[in-house]
C-alpha cells in the first residue's frame, strides 16, 4: 500500500498517482490506514515522528529535490530508501530562474532602472551573450539541463562539481582547485548544489573576493551555500553588481534581515522550480513500478545516498 | 567609392569595410572625397544635407534597422535607393530583451519586488511557460527570429503582422480584424513593428482596452506604436500589469515625462538591439558585391520601400 502525505495538494497528487497507478491501493492522510501494509509513502514536509507509525515501510518519495531538511530531523529509519524529485518539470524553471537574472545583468537593468530612478537616458555599452561567462555550480540534472539551455542562447557556460562529471560541450571543472581557477572567469555564478556538509559555506569571504568585480550571483539551490554576512560585506564594498537569492540559511527569511533592503540584492521566497504535480507523480509511479518489479531502490534516479546528503 | 559617415564608431566600420571590400575606395568623414566619384554611402544620422553634395549617389546603406527618421528629413533624393539593416546581431538582442520582460512576467518578478520592499515572504502560484500567451507585432526578420526564439523555450507563440504573413510553426493573424481577435488571447504583447503612418497609434485607448487585465507590454519597436497617453491611463487603471518600454514618441525621453516615475514602467533608452559592427559590416559588403556585380537595390535584404515606409 502506497500513502500519501501532501495537505497542501492532496487531491490533486491523489487523482494523479491513482491514475497512473489504478492497480495500487493508495491510503492519504488523514486516513488511517492499516499500518501494517503500507510500503510506501509519497510525502511533502510530513510531521515528525510521521514514518514511526509504518513499520513496514520500504521507501519515501519525497515531493522535491532537495532532503536536506528531512535527512536533518534524523526519523527515518535507516533501512527506509529516500528518493527525491530529480527534474519533474523544475528543470525549465531552473533555467528560466538563472536566465532572468543572466539578462539582468548581460542586459544591465539594475543600472538601467537606477538610471530611471534618476530620469537619466544614458545607454551603456551592449554586452553580447557570447562574451558573458557563466558558471553553473552543481551538474546532477537540474545543473546540467540549465548549463545546456544557457549554452544553446550563446553564453559562454562552464560547470564545476565536487566531483569530476564529463557534460557534452560544456568546459567541466571540480573539487577545490577547480573552483579557485573558475571563479575568477565567472561574470554570473549560478548554483544548483543542495545543502551538504561539503556545500555549506562554499562561497565563504575568501572565495567570494575571487570572483572578479562587477559579478553577479544567483542561488537558486541552497541557502547555506553562502555564507550570508560574508555576501553582505562582499556587496557592500561594491565587489558585486547585484545576488539574485532564492533560498536563504533561515526560511522564511527573517523580517528584519538586512537582505531583505539591500539595493544589491533581489529575493524571491524560493519559488525557483516548483514542482510540476504531473511530472512528479509520472516519476514517482515509475520508479513504484520499478521496486514492484524486484528492481533495487538504490537504481532509482533520485535515490539519496545518505551519507553524501542528497 | 564608397563614403562613410558615422562619427561615434568611424574606426571600426573603417576597418571592417576595408577588411570585407579590399579593392573598394572608401573615403570617410570628415575627409573631402572627389564627390562625383561617391556612388554610396553608409551612414548613420548623418547632417542634414549630407546627401547634396554627392550628385552620383546610387544607395544610401544605414546602419539600423529603423529608417523612420532619415525618411521624415526628406532630403534623400527619390532615385537614391536605401537599405537598412535587418539582423545584423540585433535579433538575438531582441529575443534577450523580450525574454527578460517576458520572464519578469512569467516568474512575476513585479510581485516578488513589490513583497520584498514590504519583507513580504508569499510564495505565487507558479506559471509555466506553456500557459503563457506570447504575441509578436511585426514579423519581419527581427519578429521572426523572436517568435521562433521564443516558442522553442516553450511559450504559446502568435505572431501578427499588417499584412498576411505565413511562418512555419507560429499562428499568424493580421490586419486589424486579427488584431482585434488576437488581443483578447494575449498575455504578453511583444512589437518590433517600424514607425509608419499604418502603425501610429496601433495601440490606441481603444485596442489597449482588448488586452486581458493583468498582461503586460514590451514595445522595442518605435515609440509612435503606442498612444502614450492612454498607455498612462491604462496602468493607472490597474488594467496592465507593466510596461517594459526601449522607444519613445520623443528620444531621450523628455526628463519630466510621467514615464520616468511610473511604478508599472520599466524603461531602458532605445538599447534593446544593438547593432554588432562586425555583422552590419559583413551585410553591407554583401550588398555592395550584389550592386556592383548589376544586382537590383530591390531584390537586396533590406531594401526600403518609401511608400510602406520601412
Amino acid at each position: 500500500m502506497l500513502y500519501l502525505y501532501s495537505p497542501d495538494q492532496q487531491d490533486v497528487y491523489l487523482r494523479l498517482l491513482k491514475d497512473a497507478l489504478p492497480d495500487w491501493p493508495i491510503a492519504c492522510w488523514p486516513e488511517e490506514a492499516d499500518a501494517e501494509k503500507v510500503r510506501f509513502a509519497v510525502v511533502w514536509s510530513p510531521p515528525k515522528d510521521f514514518f514511526a507509525r509504518f513499520p513496514k515501510l520500504q521507501a519515501i518519495f519525497v515531493l522535491a529535490a532537495g532532503v536536506d531538511a528531512l535527512l536533518r530531523r534524523g526519523d527515518v529509519p535507516q533501512d527506509v530508501a529516500i528518493v527525491r524529485l530529480t527534474d519533474a518539470g523544475m528543470a525549465q524553471q531552473m533555467t528560466e530562474y538563472c536566465l532572468y537574472g543572466l539578462l539582468h545583468y548581460q542586459r544591465q537593468m539594475d543600472i538601467y532602472l537606477q538610471q530611471q530612478k534618476a530620469a537619466q537616458w544614458i545607454q551603456q555599452p551592449a554586452r553580447l551573450a557570447d562574451s558573458l561567462r557563466v558558471t553553473v555550480l552543481g551538474l546532477g540534472q537540474l545543473g546540467t539541463h540549465v548549463a545546456h539551455d544557457l549554452k544553446r542562447l550563446g553564453y559562454r557556460v562552464s560547470g564545476w562539481s565536487r566531483r569530476p562529471r564529463e557534460i557534452d560541450g560544456i568546459a567541466c571543472a571540480h573539487g577545490e582547485a577547480g573552483l579557485r581557477a573558475l571563479l575568477p572567469e565567472t561574470d554570473v555564478l549560478f548554483s544548483v548544489l543542495p545543502a551538504t556538509p561539503e556545500t555549506r559555506h562554499l562561497l565563504d569571504a575568501k572565495r567570494l573576493d575571487l570572483l572578479p568585480k562587477d559579478s553577479a550571483i544567483i542561488n537558486a539551490g541552497r541557502g547555506s551555500l553562502i555564507d550570508q554576512n560574508a555576501l553582505l560585506a562582499c556587496l557592500d564594498k561594491d565587489r558585486l553588481r547585484f545576488a539574485l537569492l532564492d533560498v536563504f540559511v533561515e526560511e522564511p527569511l527573517p523580517e528584519n534581515h538586512p537582505f531583505w533592503r539591500h539595493p544589491r540584492i533581489i529575493l524571491t521566497p524560493h519559488v525557483a522550480a516548483d514542482t510540476v504535480p504531473e511530472e512528479a507523480a509520472r516519476q514517482i509511479a515509475a520508479s513504484l513500478r520499478t521496486l514492484a518489479e524486484g528492481g533495487a531502490a538504490g537504481s532509482l534516479a533520485g535515490f539519496v545516498d545518505r551519507a553524501r546528503g542528497y
